[in-house]
């Protein structure tokens, strides 16, 4: 608790100085140890105003080569932040694997704007929760520090900023506003913290009265905690079973396995191409109204190699106002997206409020083929079916409709189109050795999609199996599904 | 001219329907031979209200691979977009090699905003030409669509827009008021279209009243141009010579050689530590300062390999607000950035108004290591003089104050470091391979200095030769250095 803080806490010059000393090497030393263990860090101040958060950040960083780490002041968001999930903005500053982010107040500071009920304010803490150690599980390092004064100081420091007239400009009348409600800001402070002290990203208060105290503290507790991850990272990485864990709060629902798919659903060609045309305006009419209400919608295709994912999209992408839309195609991570969370890149293609995003292989990726091919340990893929509920719970939350389609086809015509694809030159380009090699995983891969469907079908984020050895069913079925749900929702 | 155009084109469904078929496989096939060439292709669109950029962009994608392309519709600017030069937010999105940009309004919607003067005017029309230019002699293909309709034209589709429920949101009040001003707006797109129609980016306008001529004049002169650009590039690439050719707009200034400095200058322990506290406190009343003017401050930092540039660095950074300014240290380019016109990535780096950035090393790396290591062709880098010269009087014009240091040391005190580095456990890491293969390159990368002086010296970012060779001189007179230059623009 913040005002059970000793707040006259304080450190000598003399005694200040060896430990100084002592430390600053120390830090810089372990920085590069990180970054030669890919240890991604992240150090974040919250604090009231004028409790020293930019003076800690900067005799912090001076001990880091500049390289290794970006700092970070948190500021309104722009108006393009504001029709992005309100942790996005957040997520996409985490560094990469051996890097360090220096977050001069965060998501705390974040938190509460715009929020009109204590439900939704919990709601969100939940969501840092779930950030913050879907970040730990990843082997993240999360320090968060909070640096605490009283009134009495508080006032002292405002006044001295506003004196000045170099630094005047950093006071606002806010602060001045918020000076007068110290105690109940306290409170609110205490609140938070109490409701995101976890195990994986523990809160270390700092009384901040004396600021060479809080260097040695803030100092100090880094080391600590940075020659601790060290410790771990060395010993650890003993791979575990593949064992899925669904946060119960998930409510999952019964799915159709693959094997109980009727493939063989398929519609003629007239008829095809008359309700394709029907389908096609009204889904464009949607996006119309979608976009007046702000509802962003979220498209997920998964499926078979050569199931007509392309050409299923390019339906629904021919009914849509480009200006309102976007593709994007999932392939192997970059380095940059290999070496932050395996989400991170699926939070930067998020649709803005109103717009489509749809996105052509997904996230689920990290349970198919990097399950599959063992590209990712079985104990992280176990993770990722409740990390990625989890993401979509938060999607779900902010107001997206999420889509997801399974276009599934059965070996004999995946083989068929295959060989069409190999005897066509200008269809060439889409088929590979790796399609050949996948192909011959077909049973892995089978069991890796109806485990998927077993923990990720949600109420709120729900598979639809599209059956798709006919083409023309297939793309008829998912802009049906699109317009009946989207129908609903407005 | 615009207003030249036979708006009467037209194109009846049975002709179009023919050269639909031809045309629409011919894109996708010259999208994947973009993708295997390396070419980068940008295609904008503008064009008066309703005169259908939307609907043509919407047609044109529909016939590429979306993993090769990203839409990008321009909106007006983020408040922190405002706090860059304005090309900043275009730069920013220039697709890399091989991908497409496709910008439904670009630059050219943004050109007069917030403009006060013609003569801010011409000077923005400027730095389109030399954008454009920078692309292209980069290997960008560069396509600009002007969509035309007349006033008639405009009022029937405005007012079509804003009858039906769905579309009425797109039609504003601002529409109307410029139908009014139908012909001042032609005008002023004339004179924008003359400006900026240039051999390596011209411009083709369209009458645009009729759908099915707009598609097909468009797509013809997409396939054309890039079939132009695909027979171009399959001929080329015999390197031409080293010679470097600056603009005669620019006026560069005598700067002494390399051998001409004086690298004994040095200055006492005490003198210096008194100094150094006088002149980090000046620093930082400036910063403040500045941050309340708004005067963005860009320092770059280049020379010999331990020069001394991370502590000369550190001295400076010790002096400012955290909140205030970040170091970039510059390295070889990811691929990311090694796939893009080379500026880009200092494009993404600087400051905004009233901020500090710090490069360690720069831009001008194009010059010297990567002349000296022959890792750019000898006439792209001769080009590279007069760029750079082009993307610091942007800065300049902008308003920022711009450092460019040459931190010298001699032969033999570079040794002394190298050597030092070795012996030292915790500085080793400094130290590498490559620095002792520079060494050997000596007089290559003095050349190359020289040259580099020569050629980007100009007075609106002059170079500051920094005597090294003792290192509490060279700090003490980079900080000099910026408290003059700053009390002066202050």
């Amino acid at each position: 608790m913040l005002k059970e803080l000793d707040l006259r806490a304080n450190m000598p010059k003399d005694e200040y100085a060896p430990l100084a000393e002592a430390l600053k090497p120390r830090l810089a030393w372990l920085q590069q140890e990180a970054i030669r263990e890919n240890i991604p860090v992240i150090i974040l101040f919250e604090g009231l105003s004028a409790a020293g958060k930019g003076a800690v950040t900067n005799s912090l960083i001076l001990n880091f080569d500049a390289r290794g780490f970006t700092v970070y002041n948190t500021r309104p968001p722009e108006p393009s932040e504001l029709r992005l999930p309100w942790l996005a903005r957040f997520v996409e500053k985490i560094p990469s694997r051996g890097r360090m982010a220096i977050f001069d107040r965060a998501w705390y500071s974040a938190l509460s704007m715009g929020l009109d009920s204590e439900k939704e304010l919990k709601k969100r803490l939940r969501e840092v929760n779930i950030f913050e150690r879907q970040l730990a599980d990843d082997g993240y390092l999360v320090l968060k520090y909070f640096l605490y004064i009283d009134k009495k100081e508080q006032k002292k420091r405002l006044e001295a900023l506003a004196r000045e007239k170099s630094t005047a400009w950093r006071v606002t009348e806010n602060d001045f506003k918020n000076l007068k409600r110290h105690g109940e800001i306290t409170d609110f402070y205490d609140s938070l913290i109490c409701a995101t002290d976890t195990p994986h990203a523990p809160w270390r208060t700092v009384a901040a009265t004396d600021k060479r105290y809080v260097r040695a503290a803030v100092f100090s507790s880094i080391v600590e905690n940075l020659e601790k991850a060290l410790a771990k990272k060395r010993k650890e990485i003993s791979d575990g079973a593949f064992t899925p864990r669904i946060d119960p709060r998930f409510r999952l629902l019964p799915h159709k396995t693959i094997g109980e798919l009727d493939l063989k659903k398929s519609v003629g060609e007239e008829e095809y191409r008359e309700r394709l045309k029907e389908y096609q305006d009204k889904l464009f009419k949607l996006q119309n109204k979608l976009y007046l209400k702000k509802i962003p919608v979220v498209v997920a295709y998964e499926g078979n190699d050569a199931a007509g994912k392309g050409g299923n999209i390019k339906r629904v992408a021919e009914a849509l106002d480009a200006r309102g839309y976007a593709v994007t195609p999932i392939a192997a991570p970059l380095p940059d997206e290999l070496h932050r969370q395996y989400l991170w890149r699926f939070w930067r293609a998020l649709p803005r409020t109103g717009h489509f995003a749809i996105f052509d292989r997904t996230w689920y990726g990290r349970v198919l083929v990097e399950r599959v091919e063992g590209l990712t340990p079985a104990a992280r893929v176990s993770q990722a079916y409740n990390e990625i509920n989890e993401f979509e719970s938060m999607l779900a939350r902010w107001g997206a409709v999420i889509f997801k389609f399974w276009l599934a086809i059965d070996k004999d015509e995946q083989l068929r189109r295959f060989e069409d694809r190999q005897n066509t030159p200008e269809k060439r380009w889409k088929i590979t050795e790796e399609d050949w090699r996948n192909r011959d995983k077909w049973e892995a891969y089978t069991q890796a999609a109806d485990d998927m469907f077993r923990y990720t079908n949600t109420d709120f984020a729900p598979w639809v199996a599209v059956e798709s050895n006919c083409k023309r069913y297939a793309r008829l079925k998912t802009l049906e599904t699109m317009i009946e749900t989207l129908q609903n929702r407005l």
